[in-house]
């Protein structure tokens, strides 16, 4: 359960804004539905912007009513729809959407994506002087500034499902699968499922792959009479990163199965998890709002909501702690003898 | 509910073997456990053969009791393993196979398979007059002689829930998917999958692809307002259809987003509908044994389980339903206009 | 895959309407998406009634456009609602509705639901003329003249779902649970979740229960070494049939632990087999009306939809065959000795 | 991710037991594989009990391999079995239950269980001497001393997805439904549960229900047009609190269905953050033990793990902070007049 501050009211607000922005997340609706039913209570208009920041460029705005977020806690995607949008990298777009806010007496904006879409957030308040609050929202968790984002530990879900189905197969037919989970630029995603799903080896996108190292260790599993085995590849910046893994284990004898999860992870009825945090998240944007507070992203640090400067959010780096891995590598550890 | 026959005893059985050939598919344990308890009921003891074709041929059987196939009903895989085995193309192979289980003692085989396992079922019986029995085991529902397979439910619940998820994503983003599943000779899954799922566009491998008409169809989908599509191609027996596919649309100015289910769909708990159905045709491979009865599949056609001689279910053809494609257009079609 | 007729196109149809009754069933919206889209496709306007009956009653209709039904196929539930509905059995209201009906134009009626629901379809064409098509969709499997309706095999599914889970708990415990599931004029859900979730007793509602018999059964199987035992329980017309049940185990010395499944058997996702039987039924039915038929339930026996007059729908009773509990004793059975 | 301590390596360690105790909850399989896993790399051997402190009074104790946790990782329930056990609540028989496990060289006690299992841990360890470490295994996360307890979040799941299903219904026949779900002293299922799922009210088991100020709520619910509710119950200590609420609504006019989730919370595929959770409490035990540490219980503060003195867990209380239910009242409100 979260700990949250008690904040100070300090300002007053009428009409704020809320999009949704990049690749769209699990539990997105849960946070725009907390925005919408939080601001409600204190009677504030939310206007939803749709597909992200093109929206925001297009002037595509719609109040939302309580009513229309009813039903969509459980909902995977985002109803506000999503996109990544050109145009608003420049800092003229930005400057006339700045400008198109404020005439319609919107005071303040909400965004929820990952760490582009935070950026672009960054750059408007930075330049305009709107006020600007971001809530981290994309399944790969790597957004630095805050542990967990919505949408990870439903994706995280989703691919153990996708991973527990094929260890049936390969178990059913001795085989070595290579499963592609997403992340990018982030091994959060491989880390969590290859623990989570028992993964004899785990390749995160940060780490260099030594064919020779792997084949050696796949090899004495096999004459250890462990003929299935299941890896996990982070998709990497260059797609067929899986596919070039599995042609290099067939020149070496292997005869790997390929599966790339790709979109399956994004949708999805979010997990009890995404929808507290998103739930949270989203209302307590509106209390940092009423705060003063803004050019922040609201994240989560050792189970504590609290602000981040967008800066800050933006300029850092994420990086998987060290000994995730080695915890992995015991946890498939067979070679000590025992009792020895 | 399956209409069954009651059938005479005609025969004393004493020991048989069971084994799972080819593809593994949920519902396999199922049958294996109906198999193990309904011959348990007739004092005829049932030998596992491990890796289908293969532990036929390396003569590695294992007397199953009753509680060996406890907890196993609702497990996706096949605890006696599966596997695909060249040696058994050879008839002196299957010469000395049926000699192995003779000398055991062994009175018939039940084979739970697809298509080439129930070809080389056939070839033992022909050529050696060992008695065997085949039960129709690939989620492809390939199989001709029955229009079911255990396994092919849950595989299209299984794509389903992939589908599903991907659609949350399709229309947060208004995008055109491309979802590849299993069905390299059969449409089955395509046509269930992409009805079921409310695919918009649904290519068999049975068909070629009118690349031109589909982009015009597609056009047409957007002019209308439809920016999300959901295309659902059945794999083909040569890998990269999708990936072609795919590269075709995008030279035609389109943005598909290419997912491929891959063996995700293999595994799982099976279904309500493939547990009743695989524990069905188990038990009554028993009863057919009993009633001399051999050389035959046991299939359902219109929900009676009903025997079908081996040679008629290895030589005939399985095609999909014209109707069936002809139901997917009608629910998709928005064209003619409303009360004319 | 259904088998259907080619029909003859003998009347024009300009409008039409269309409603859900009883227990909402997985699978409800499916059929109204495709009764929609395929009346479309003829150039049919449908209006959809809100609240069954009630809202044919309180003439609350809306037309229904093919964007209204976007997105529903894979929802539980039913977006017309539905209602169990006093004054429509009163035929002086069936009159007045026919004419509230005739005077909006509307030339036919859709009715989905179950036995009591489709007694009121019948009874309003018989009295009043008005066409009628009924579609059976109940979870209950129990309408008389088809072998299955909309809902049933999700909510198998669900019940088995939970069945799993409680497995889990009565191994790791060595417990006894009676589970509870619903029917409660028909054994199908029972039977099936029975068989498919491995239970040791299945108790339908169409059978009374010699509790010393269940009790002697139990302590045998304690005996063999087997401690912990699953009781499917159909729910009766009376409720508390499941605790007096465990009331009479606890007074022979056991410690059942009572587990009612209730409405989670109701909603979520219809599985792929359900969407497919919703959506071949709902565009027969456009089809059906347009060939000039009604008064008709469509129904699937053997694998086929055809026509079954509502008269012998609604007076005929569907019993549960009696090799179906044979069956799921014999997958039990754990007496005889092998190989002897 | 986790933050936890590098230990030094105070001590050798050549054999260990383990059990599991009390209900089960998912991922208590993860934990035993952990701890195996990690103690064989140490090359420790460890001994299974079998059906908690009952196997321990019974010697029941079985060496366990590394092969002997394979596969167990995704399994709901407890290889080892639980129990609740009588005996063991009598110092005489610790003590002779510390003299066999010395006996047969066993050097240190790893118990998986909720409150009541840990007490019986703490006792054992005081009264004589061995060295005992306890993880929090329970789905109700009513241990003190720890933000999180093995089985809790998969727990909320499973309710949430009955929760899912049950709103389908709900919203289909505007009707008023109560859930109950399970935590006896605790809320934190109730209201994790009622927020993600959207209950419209939460009833934790610390809080006493004013019926006429909920019956004033529902009206008020009634009147702005919103007929379907659902409310989440906490079980009590006396079964039956959820049959009474409902008497008590429906004497004030409404009519509630009751579902009572039970014991279906309790199995099923733990999540991934259990099996992350479990795994890594797992490992870290065998890495405290040799770390010299006993007498502890392995919690979850603020996301990092660390030790708890057992007395401090069994002697504290852990109560749902106020503002939770604060939030859960937030995020439903819709009185406030918008942009007054």
């Amino acid at each position: 359960m979260y700990a949250i501050e008690t904040l100070p009211r300090q300002v007053k607000l009428k009409r704020i804004a809320l999009l949704t922005s990049g690749g769209d997340a699990p539990g997105m609706n849960a946070a725009i539905r907390a925005c919408v039913r939080a601001a409600h209570a204190e009677g504030i208009q939310v206007y939803g912007v749709r597909r992200g920041y093109s929206g925001l460029v297009a002037d595509d705005l719609r109040l939302m009513s309580p009513p229309s977020v009813a039903n969509i806690l459980q909902r995977g995607g985002t109803i506000l729809k999503s996109d990544r949008c050109e145009p608003f990298r420049d800092p003229a777009v930005r400057a006339q959407v700045a400008a198109q806010l404020r005439e319609k007496g919107i005071e303040a904006l909400i965004v929820i994506g990952g760490d582009g879409s935070l950026t672009g957030a960054m750059l408007l308040q930075q330049e305009t002087g709107f006020p600007v609050i971001g809530l981290p929202g994309t399944i790969d968790n790597d957004v630095f500034g805050t542990d967990d984002t919505i949408g990870f530990d439903t994706a995280v879900d989703t691919a153990l499902g996708a991973i527990d189905r094929i260890r049936d197969t390969a178990n059913s037919h001795d085989r070595l699968f290579l499963v592609e989970v997403m992340g990018r630029a982030s091994g959060y995603i491989a880390a969590y499922v290859g623990i989570a799903g028992g993964a004899e080896f785990i390749l995160p996108p940060e780490q260099a792959v030594d064919i020779d190292q792997l084949s050696a260790q796949l090899r004495s599993s096999q004459k250890a009479g462990k003929f299935s085995s299941l890896i996990v590849v982070a998709e990497s910046q260059q797609p067929g990163r899986t596919q070039d893994l599995a042609a290099q284990l067939s020149a070496q004898g292997f005869e790997p199965r390929v599966c790339i999860l790709g979109h399956t992870q994004r949708g999805g009825a979010p997990t009890g998890h995404d929808r507290m945090l998103a739930s949270y998240l989203g209302a307590m944007a509106i209390r940092y709002l009423l705060a003063g507070q803004s050019n922040i992203m609201l994240g989560v640090q050792h189970d504590k909501l609290l602000p981040v400067p967008l800066s800050s959010v933006v300029h850092g780096h994420k990086a998987l702690p060290a000994h995730v891995l080695e915890m992995a590598a015991l946890l498939q550890k067979r070679s000590a003898p025992p009792g020895g």
